[in-house]
């Protein structure tokens, strides 16, 4: 998951975004971009190629937290215009129904997510885009993979905190899981 | 549910079929055609006035057989594209995974769901389409309605067949049954 | 929602939990309890009564926070088994999947669900019990009604927050909506 | 998926399954068995050992047939008292959603799924059960695996029709999937 410090004001300042999550689970979302066909099958998925705050390369799903008085679906949105663009037009589900619920633990092995920062439990949603996709802020590129390929070990040895394991659910749910 | 006899070469005669639905239950999909917004929010819910064969008017959702060989999803796209027009452009869902089972029975009173003709058991879809809808066939007309009017008894009660039933269903998993 | 100030060591003080709810959003799961026939069938659903801090009486949902390093499933045994007592013998659902999410906002109209302390998005589950519920805590009486009692105007007109409409999108997911 | 035919009077006789298979998708229902801890996680998988017609060993779901009249959830309750026997207490999910459809196609490769003797549709559900399993009829044995186990290349390499691939859905559906 990537950083989502904000610096608006009126939002969490470092400190106390840093102190809240020591003590209260923090609610996330996930996307899993996708493309789809006229049948709404997908035919492939995105994924974002990003270096981390130490320097190592990872692939990673659309993810952030959602704010104090936000929407859900609003949070989805705002994540996935970040990460993908302005004219990405992703299809936000019309069903607040997540296909799971991914619980981070900062101790590996309670679940099969992790981070180190922070207890996140995110809200994981399959969202087809039919636009153009041009990356910004900290991701350098995005990619769209076969679902053949996006299951494949190595693209999911480049994904971290389990979100390889989340990748393979939303494969699984949407019946292209290899 | 509306007569759905066809009789392309390959397909089912009507004995056939009238054969077939006194011993099988009959695999169908439902579709609800919504309008939603930029966050996937329903705003809009589109019901067909129908007249049955029988003379009745009645509000219908989109609903039909599954051929021989037909995927699921070419199931609800030859469905929707025949009742809502070839420029409907529907966005079928992703997943397979439906967010409800209908089983319309023979004998009223078995499930909420009632079909005097036959045992069918349908996979029922929330749609959203996002282009004109112009019905044709034995469809007279289609009107969009809020989620509140959709829900109201006015309407509610001129569908039959239990799909009243089936439309709260499907407002309550978008999460804007009143 | 029950006021869930936790006061084991480790857990938020009252300030604390004040301070934090003022900033971001409270993870929180609702649980609807009901009793299924060998097939599945929803037979009967349970209501909390409960007094409220102001002396109004309400029906309710088994509702609660998710604690800092508590999964979400264990979060439902606990708040499950604080409301229905010891033998209740919960069946906490194998998938994490929500049948939908609550979003509470301290502002009444955003969403059907309100909450004037906090912004709560809450992970919602319906929750078969086998075993004798006995209320304890502040909960002063666990009433089963049927299907159609539960979503009586009476009834719903007992419950607050708008726990009603979570209780009909539950009885929806289940094939119980009258 | 296991040979099906019913000789009770009244239903189909061979002659008009094998009819009717030509003609129609047979509406199908498979169950992955499971035992649960008191969370609801699951920590075993149920796979039955079969002997098929041709004499090949194969790992098996529970699957079957939904008869006319017969409802899905009595489908699934009879199928699973068929493979485990009358004491396993199978808790039939509450809700009729499936995790997934699954779409077996006689022709290899149209879907994951594929039934050399007819187009099947399933629904496809995970199914705690909590009592003592004795295989009987034509199931030979039925073992249960861990998670870890049942996602493995030699188990899934030991299942046929693509029954492989639901179980991994099934896997995910439930977080479980390695």
């Amino acid at each position: 998951m990537t950083e989502m410090t904000e610096t608006t004001p009126g939002w969490l300042s470092r400190e106390e975004l840093e102190s809240t999550r020591a003590r209260m689970p923090i609610l996330y979302v996930d996307a899993v971009p996708v493309r789809v066909d006229d049948t709404g099958m997908v035919t492939r998925v995105g994924l974002l190629l990003r270096i981390g705050s130490d320097g190592t390369v990872s692939r990673a799903l659309v993810s952030g937290r959602v704010l104090h008085y936000e929407r859900v679906r609003d949070a989805l949105l705002r994540h996935l215009e970040k990460d993908l663009g302005p004219v990405a037009l992703p299809r936000i589900p019309a069903s607040p129904q997540p296909f799971t619920v991914a619980e981070y633990f900062p101790t590996a092995g309670v679940t099969p997510y992790h981070d180190p920062r922070q207890h996140a439990v995110s809200l994981a949603y399959v969202v087809p885009v039919a636009g153009d996709c041009r990356p910004r802020q900290d991701a350098l590129d995005l990619v769209w993979f076969t679902p053949e390929e996006a299951a494949s070990p190595m693209v999911l040895g480049e994904m971290s905190g389990g979100q390889d394991v989340l990748l393979k659910q939303a494969l699984a749910h949407v019946g292209r899981l290899p």
